[in-house]
């Protein structure tokens, strides 16, 4: 995606401003106008907290309008007829393009019980969930009163805006949109960081099939090259990391029995916070194990 | 089944003593015969020490007879005309009732190609083994020469009339055939065991499905009332315990974040000592736990 | 000290009850005389129930002539002029016999202090103590107002009488007077129980020098044939375990730097329940090692 | 102080960089005058590199010159003599300058020993150690033969000099001269780092009192500003990290008994290379703690 710089943005005329924002929040231009005329914004904080002012101070009719141009998730006839750009990669980072029939059919019951309700699609940024976690969501959302979704739909709008905004402006200061996960392996036998061992993160799902989102082996530090999950909000769920520990002992000679007492470590923990740093460590023997929320 | 004290093998007339070994080893009456004059025994372990020594002084070609007197493993015909119902128990106890048609056909295979190979059947005392674990043995087997073959069958003969004697012989002493599993969890958010905590026992497989083998509840003390195995050889394979701490730390009122950042801990081990004692504890917090092989 | 069953104290005379009994209280044989006439007991629990009762149902100013029955603690004069020889070994426990003349001038400060607001001696349990826990107590109940106090001397009498019971008496149910101090050493880099390590434990003091009151050897299970402490109530203090790994290590032949990072290791903790079951075990490698209140 | 760049000493006339490297060797200006006619250098590790080239590709009578140019350790007539500065700091670094008598004299006793025995000074990199380790390196050596001892004697000159080098020359590159004592502080109970946690570094003696050398408080990422020891070799010695856990859980509510169960938790740990990472993390709930050599 093309990326523009707040000071270009800044300096640009209404129009092209208007453009260049013109797909961070869905259908909505009037908000960019809006924004046009508050320039120049210091920093990508303060452009978003305008732009979330400018929601929260319109009419409730306009809120409204604004909040049914957002699709349903996982809408096949929607997403035939075409959805923003936007949308579609949100959605299908979620997972949401590769539901089976009975995924989709669980995600219109509940589609058309919150329009039902409430009269408006059911909004979520779905970059921070997991399948399992929309449709917890979900449920619990359906339950509350229609005053309190409307509150929550603008809030999550906010996520959206302030993820796309993340992607698409450069600048000096950071949204605090990303979270972080990582791990680190420490081989207490040798009393050294355990490097090369295989390490697999299994995204763990109730709806439909667990699947391997990375695969990585520890450099010379016991950690991985990469965070596990990084760049992007960490999406509520379940997960695994698989550790290859009886491999790593035999390439170097430690004396295990046949079977290894321990051969693939699962660490198995949720994520609740997408915003936050995980790091998942594992201390190692051939005889023992220890984990912990690490920082 | 019925069982005999050592004080009446002792004093019972010859044919009453042959009788009541008759299934110690299969089809093999000399055996006891043998043993009849060497009364009285002391103990279990001197009888059982007099039958290896009576085996291991026999002809070779009497060896032989004996091990050729033996069923194979998991043989669909044989089982339909009737094996010992010592024999039926034991293949029974590693599962080797329950084989899909494929797992059939692996072992067929495996059977053919030692028979082609030794002339006499494969020999292993399944009560000590998992379907996976006879399998490897199987193959590893299958590499040796005749002699060590012959060796081997021998030495499996031997634990299988140990573990035969164990349950048909009340005696002072104890034959050393048996291995226990046990689990214990302690809560080092509140500094005291862990109590109530379900916890459900896997046999893991890579030949067919994994399955439950046991499901139970800790007790005041953080232990389980009853071994997760015990009373019999444990048998060699991979394992997983698996501990539900999220309702634990919920029903306490402890407060953690929804969902929590642990709630069902999966602990992934292997046994291969059947006679061993593997003590394999949890100690956890809402944010860690270790385990390690413990005594 | 000669012991007498309860079934003998049921069936004895009057005098020779109160005669067994004299000095279970301080120079009160109302006590036993009152306790004679509710004979038989069905057991020690009853018996020092009953014992309570008639101290608690008694007349205030009865209670005072028993509690002014009590000598002071670490009072030099009064020890000059003899205690019970029940009152000597209790002192001694604590080591108040042992008491430098700093702090002999400490005791007599708050003795005196206490005496001078209350009226009457200052009384604990001092099996349950150490020197420094008598003193944290004292300046503690030094700030009550008297009627808590009268109180308290109750039941620190009825704690005193507990363990005197528990020492005089035999009988079939137990008093819960006794704690227990235990230990287990777990070496994870074998993944064995740790065998034959020093083990020193040290009660810790402020007030003069700590001193080692425990020596011994982990035997083949990693525990101690003996708990460290036992058998009688574990004195409130803190306390400090010792274990000698880096001697370990090198007896077994495994390879550590010069010096090696792990050596001494010393775990420190506080007892603050003297009837309770402290186990405090040690998991270690020559890299790392974990401690826990376990049970 | 003053420090000179690289790029300025490879520029200089002769007797100016004679004059600035005066000092990284003890009295031997011809090191550096051989060195200058190598300019330039691209770094400081090939200067460095050079400079023991130089000193080992010397005559075995010029090398015995320059060993023997060097002070005894913790001489007091030599002290009041005057050392040069830099022997001066390196010593003092060590706590040479504060012995009481009974360690001059043991001090006193091992360099008569050793000069007798090979009659030139013991050399040792003293920035590199402990009193203590000073005194056990002593001993080692002093059971060497002449050879051995000489080139022992060139390797410590090679550290010092490396040291000096370090001090003195501002370069792109960097010697490997600096170890780093690092911790951290993970609270378990609350899933979360732990700051404000108390923190004492003692270097522990057996010559001479044990002293704390490090006095500071956990960040909010549950680790310290400055590393423990940083910028400089470690010590080769015994050390006690102290944390006040008792403090820090009292402080945020959680119930604990009276005294807790944990209140500072002694580590006790040696560092065996100087030039090394030594990590050493505590990951504490007031029930129960885990330490390891992290990275």
């Amino acid at each position: 995606m093309p990326q523009i710089s707040l000071a270009d943005l800044n300096a640009a005329g209404k129009a092209d401003f208007v453009a260049a924002l013109a797909n961070v929040v869905e259908y909505s231009p009037w908000i960019a106008e809006k924004l046009a005329e508050q320039r120049p914004f210091a920093g990508i904080n303060q452009l978003h907290t305008a732009l979330m002012a400018a929601i929260q101070s319109a009419e409730p009719d306009v809120q409204l309008v604004l909040i049914r141009a957002h699709p349903d998730l996982a809408n096949k006839t929607q997403r035939a007829a075409g959805l923003t750009a936007e949308s579609t990669d949100e959605q299908n980072s979620a997972g949401l393009d590769r539901l089976s029939d009975a995924e989709y059919a669980a995600f219109e019951r509940v589609n058309s019980a919150y329009r039902d309700k409430f009269g408006f699609p059911y909004i979520v940024c779905v970059r921070r969930h997991t399948k399992d976690s929309v449709l917890r969501d979900f449920e619990t959302r359906l339950r509350n009163i229609a005053k309190t979704e409307t509150r929550r739909a603008i809030e999550e709008i906010g996520r959206i805006s302030a993820l796309r905004l993340d992607q698409l402006v450069i600048a000096d200061d950071k949204l605090k949109v990303h979270g972080r996960l990582s791990t680190h392996v420490l081989d207490n036998h040798a009393g050294k960081p355990a490097s090369g061992i295989a390490v697999e993160l299994i995204e763990l799902a109730n709806l439909g099939a667990s699947r391997v989102i990375a695969r990585t082996v520890t450099n010379a530090d016991g950690r991985t090259d990469q965070p596990l999950i990084g760049g992007r909000p960490l999406p509520i769920g379940r997960y695994e990391l698989r550790f290859s520990i009886g491999k790593y002992y035999a390439e170097r000679g430690v004396q295990t029995p046949d079977p290894p007492f321990l051969d693939e470590i699962p660490l198995r923990f949720a994520i609740s916070e997408p915003e936050g740093h995980y790091h998942v460590p594992l201390l190692v023997t051939p005889w023992s194990y220890s984990t912990y929320r690490g920082s």
